[in-house]
Order: C-alpha cells, then sequence, then structure tokens
C-alpha cells in the first residue's frame, strides 16, 4: 500500500524542506567559472579605469585652454606642450582634463588647431569613473555569466570563491537491467537508461552525479549501496518504487531513516517516494522512463537547482491546443506534445513505458488536479524539453 | 568613413546571407552527445519491447480461459499450466496473450483464483508496440537531449552521428591591451576580456573556440592573423572596427575580400563590421566591452546558431519599465535592465566602456529605430544575459 497518497504540490514541499543548499566552497579559476555560484561577495581592490582614460581619439587638453573654441573662431594650441594626442584608451596625462575629439581639430604643422569647446572631464573617463575601489561588484548568490568572467578578468581577478557542485548519487535497481552496452539483451532485460538519464540531467542543472552498478532487486544490496552512498548531497534510486512484492525502495527508506511521501497524484509518476536517511534526501523514481522524466522535471530538478544555490528558471512557451486532451481527475496530469508553429499537439500513448512519445515530444502541458481535461483551441503553457 | 550606416536587422541579413551551417559530421557515443545535433534519420534497427511485456505486475494467462471471470463468479488456473506469475517489465510467454493483475487474483495452493477477465493483451506492452524496426526515431537536424540520449540507448545504439561544432578563431586586437593575469598593468593598459567574453559564448552557443594571441594595431599583423586562421568556420576580430587612423579592421577586410557591412545603426555597437574572407565570414566587434557584448547577443548568436544546425531560441521575459528610457532615433537601441519582481530597471551609465553596467544588469531591452525611447509603464521585452 502506498504510504498515503499526496498532492503534487505537497510532495514537492516536503522534498523541499529537507533540501539545504550545499556549503562547500572552493575556489577556482575565474576563466572556468561560467554557470557557477559565487559563495562570498565580490568587492573591487582596484578602480576603474585605473587612470584618467581617453574615451574618443583626439586631443587631450586643458578645457580652460579651449575655452570659447568653435568653427568660426578656433583656438591654437602647441602639440605636446599644451595638447597631446591620444586614441581612445590611453591615458589622459595629469596635467589635461578633456578631450578634443579628433573630428573638432586640424593639425598644421606642431599647432592644433581646436574648433570646438570642451567641459572638464569631456570625453574623458574619470579614474574610478566605472568602478571605484571598495565597491560591491557581485553579491554572494550570483550565478556568473560570461561578461560578469570579464568584468572580473578587467579588474585582475584570477581565483572565484563558488560553491562546490552538489553531487549526486544514483542508483538504479532492478533484475532484468542490463547496463548499456555491455551485452546484448536476453529475452525479458533492458537497459538500464534511467540512471543515465537522470546524470545527464543533473549535470545539466548544475550538479556532478555518478551511476552506481545496477543493484539486484534483493532489500539488503538496495540497502547497502544507499548506506555506501550518504556521503553525497542527494540519492537518486530508481525503479522498486510501488507497492508491488519485490518494490523495495521505499522499505528500504522506511527502515534506514524517514519516508516521508510515498505515492503522488501525478499521472505518470504515480509511485514516487522521498525520505531522509541520515539528514540526506533521497528521490525514489519509478522505473516506467516517461514517469522518471516528469519526476525529474517537477521535483529532482527544484531540488538540484536549490542544492546548488541556483535558480529554477525553466524555460516555457505558451501554444494552443490543438486536440483536446483528458486527463485523471484529482491528478496532476503530465502530457507530452509537440509544438508545431503555435499549435500544441497532444502525442497520444498508450503509457509511460517507453521513451518513444518523449522523442516526438518538445515539451509537455501540466493539467490541474481539478481538471478533467482541457479542451481543443485553449492557450496553454508548455514545459520544453531541454 | 563608415562604408554606409545600415539598419541592424539590414546588417544581420547580410551577415547571415553568408553563413553556411557546417558540414562536417563525427561519430560520438552516444552517452557524450547531449546538445548535439543529428547529422543523419536514425532508423530502429530493433523492436521495442523486443517481447511481449508484462505491464503489470501479476498472472499471465490465456485471456479466453478467464473469460467472464469477476469477484463473484472467479476462474480457476493450474500455475505454472495454464498461468504462470509474471511481474512488471517481464516477458508474457508465448502461450498466454494477456497479464491479470495482481489484485484481481489469490492463490490457492497452486491454484490461482482469477476474480476479474481480461481482453486479449490487457496489460502486455507488445512487440513493437512503442517502436517497430524500421522506424524512424529523430530526424537528422535534431538536437539531442537526455531522454533522447535513453532511447537511443535502450535500442543498443552506442554510437551517434552529429555535425562537428563550428570552429570558431577570435583574434582580439590593440596595443594597450596585456594578456589576462599574464602581469600587472602600467598605465594605459588594460586586460584583454573581450576575446575571453566571445570564447565563453561562443562554446555556451555551441561551438569551439580559440582565442589568438594579442594583435598589435598593425595592418600587416592582423592580416596575417586572419589568413592563418581561415581554416575555422568564422572568425571574430575584435577591436579597431571604428573610422579611427589606427582602426584596421575594416581595412584590412576589404584588401583580403569583402566588407560588406560597416556601421550598423546601433546604439551601442556602432562601429561594427562584417565581412568575407576566401568564403570565410569575418565578424569585427567594437573593443567597447558593453557594445561586444550587444553584438555577441544581436549578430554573433544568430550566426553561430545556424553555424551549428542550432535553433536560435533565446530567454525572454516580459517586465513592466519602471523608468523612462531614451534612445536615439534612427538607432536600434540597447538598454540594460534590472529585474526586481515584474519591474525593469533601466541602468543608466555613461557609456560602454566597461562591463560594471552588466554586471548589474540581468538582461536587455531592445528599442526600435523609429523610437525616441519607452515611457515608464509600458510593458517590454526583456532579453536574458545568460
Amino acid at each position: 500500500m502506498f504510504k498515503r497518497f499526496m498532492r503534487a504540490m505537497e510532495a514537492l514541499e516536503a522534498l523541499m524542506g529537507i533540501i539545504q543548499p550545499v556549503q562547500c566552497q572552493e575556489s577556482i579559476p575565474v576563466q572556468d567559472s561560467v554557470g557557477r555560484v559565487l559563495s562570498v561577495d565580490i568587492v573591487s581592490a582596484v578602480d576603474l579605469p585605473e587612470f584618467n582614460r581617453a574615451a574618443m581619439d583626439g586631443y587631450a587638453v586643458r578645457s580652460s585652454d579651449a575655452r570659447g573654441a568653435s568653427t568660426t573662431n578656433p583656438v591654437y594650441l602647441h602639440l605636446d606642450e599644451n595638447c597631446t594626442q591620444v586614441r581612445t584608451g590611453m591615458v589622459v596625462p595629469d596635467n589635461f582634463d578633456a578631450v578634443v575629439m579628433l573630428e573638432e581639430t586640424f593639425l598644421r604643422g606642431n599647432q592644433v588647431e581646436v574648433m570646438g569647446e570642451v567641459h572638464p572631464f569631456r570625453n574623458v573617463s574619470r579614474i574610478g569613473e566605472d568602478i571605484a575601489v571598495g565597491d560591491l561588484i557581485f553579491k554572494e548568490g550570483h550565478k556568473i555569466r560570461p561578461p560578469d568572467i570579464a568584468l572580473l578578468a578587467a579588474l585582475g581577478i584570477k581565483e572565484a570563491s563558488v560553491y562546490t557542485r552538489p553531487n549526486i548519487a544514483i542508483i538504479p535497481t532492478g533484475g532484468e537491467l542490463v547496463a548499456i552496452a555491455a551485452r546484448s539483451l536476453l529475452p525479458g532485460e533492458a537497459y538500464e537508461i534511467n540512471g543515465l538519464m537522470a546524470r545527464l540531467y543533473a549535470e545539466k542543472w548544475g550538479s556532478l552525479a555518478t551511476v552506481h552498478d545496477i543493484v539486484p532487486d534483493d532489500p539488503e544490496l538496495i540497502r547497502k549501496a544507499v548506506v555506501s552512498n550518504l556521503d553525497a548531497d542527494m540519492i537518486i534510486l530508481i525503479g522498486g518504487t510501488s507497492v508491488g512484492e519485490k518494490d523495495y525502495a521505499p522499505k528500504v527508506l522506511m527502515e534506514l531513516g524517514d519516508l516521508l511521501v510515498h505515492g503522488v497524484r501525478i499521472q505518470p509518476g504515480k509511485p514516487t517516494a522521498f525520505g531522509r536517511v541520515q539528514g540526506k534526501p533521497v528521490v525514489c523514481l519509478p522505473g516506467y522512463p516517461v514517469a522518471a522524466l516528469s519526476d525529474l522535471y517537477l521535483f529532482v530538478r527544484p531540488a538540484l537547482k536549490k542544492l546548488a544555490h541556483l535558480d529554477d528558471a525553466v524555460p516555457k512557451t505558451t501554444a494552443r491546443l490543438a486536440r483536446k486532451i483528458a486527463s485523471k481527475p484529482g491528478y496532476l496530469g503530465i502530457v507530452r506534445v509537440k509544438i508545431e508553429g503555435e499549435m500544441a499537439i497532444p502525442i497520444m500513448t498508450s503509457g509511460a513505458g517507453i521513451l518513444s512519445s518523449v522523442a516526438r515530444a518538445d515539451g509537455f502541458v501540466i493539467v490541474p488536479e481539478e481538471l478533467e481535461g482541457i479542451e481543443a483551441g485553449e492557450m496553454v503553457e508548455v514545459t520544453t524539453i531541454e
């Protein structure tokens, strides 16, 4: 029997309640930090620019010398004495305070004809104008993007303190399973693909993941596998999550720790379980790949993102439903759809057994528990399968 | 002088017109193919399931034997003679055609009491039901996702033919530039950060990229650097793109091949140039980092995605503008904004010189050429800086 059938949102809250963002930090080269999360505030130790910098090609001048200059009434300045040529990005020497644009000058011998006046610091980026010593550049928790790395590099920062990536241990279970590419299948066997899928998503969502050897349907061996992976930040146990005779995963959780959720009102994905062993969250995913995929998106993704200090934004689009979709009332329905132009075309399938329906799907529509389905022509939000 | 000031859309079309998707293919392990693009159709060589597979725990039976069975009128079948126990995923032997759910049976000695009737193939996934030999699984051009890899692995496919990643050569130019972390800066110098930023984005957007050593402002050396990188699929030349005395990039393009675009009505990003040398696209980005970033998003991103056979979906959100933004009429305005709740707060800056404004920005709003700005309170589309 299932512990108690929970609504999906209730199950998610139970899971999120036992997830603590990782606290380990590491120092890594700034260039390698794309997508990582800062574990400390970054405060600038330098001014940017570090000198008064020309913002235009032209001549550095004393603005007072060029007062009143115009095309009809130019001012003449002696080159290298009362002005000096500068290019964009170059130092404006200390005795000058502005740059006259090249277009507003004419060089006659060693005299520069200035045809426009300039205010103090016109066309000059002043010391510390962009960033001053002591400025807070990024707060702890900031996810590092390429331009952020460029900025850190500009400030001369070589290493960044970031949170370590969460370590996820994935344990596939099932006596009928054979490791991918290990050998040909005998009748009744299948390749173990859920562990691979979970690993690829865990990596995509900011974690490090290892897939344990396949564990047969033996409660003692499943128990051992869980216990030996308690150094991970989260364990994903796949298969054996239902209420059959050989569905040991929830029982093992109950023995080793707390079984918080067993059975969720979601279709596919009913035989889902969450628990905690010695403080570590354990997520039990059904062995049916399509159900495992729904669970990965609905439950594992937010959990992994929280572990990794990452926002949980997931790409979504809106589309018009091409055909009515039916859904079991009281259950959150996860319906795979194909996007064609502005239409979402539901993909009809017999079950959650394999992934051929996902191959054709661009995303899924979530049908709330209180609905029996959604009518053709309605606008729906489609979560992209990325 | 700029060649001819082009509108951003016209410039983009000129660039896209010289981009050809890469045609090289490589065979890689399926497990390593996330995000890669299939270069061939994938057709299944096997049936899935490869056998009639139990979809429930229970007993495999001949459906004709259980005809009329009910709770009040059960049918008794001899175990291992007229029925056999199966678990989900197991083979349904050839002499049986349906599975009675465990819940609808009761085992009395070697007799199974069947309390419900079953139609032929009830609770059975039939051979080839999900995928049959010869079925088209994925078309050429499909971007591979984790569940796709799981499906390919389930079919016993170990290698995938994919397009090679485009090779991008990035050439930073500028006499004032110093390689990151090479040494401390002298007055007037700056670290070369645009090449790094361009490389990180090129990698994020599906390419392989190498950053060439910094090339000083010398037309002969710039020419050499371009020529020596014509084995790349695209060259990104950074700096020296304006109309100053030492802005050699457009001149070099004109000498070596065709200069298609020089000067774009976009702010920041005016000194942008595109050309072609021996059939290879060359993109010249301004040396101002914020302008380089705008160009990366507006021009380089779609070009790289096209090279890599990838869709050019970029994350966007909508938000309400917290303050009026001004924009130069006739120019496409790229305005950095911070997102707070449902509001987009414009970030006021003096120029495109450095990236501190980007550090505070979550994205940018694009103001069309025909507008002088956008009023506070308007809903705007924000392109996420990812």
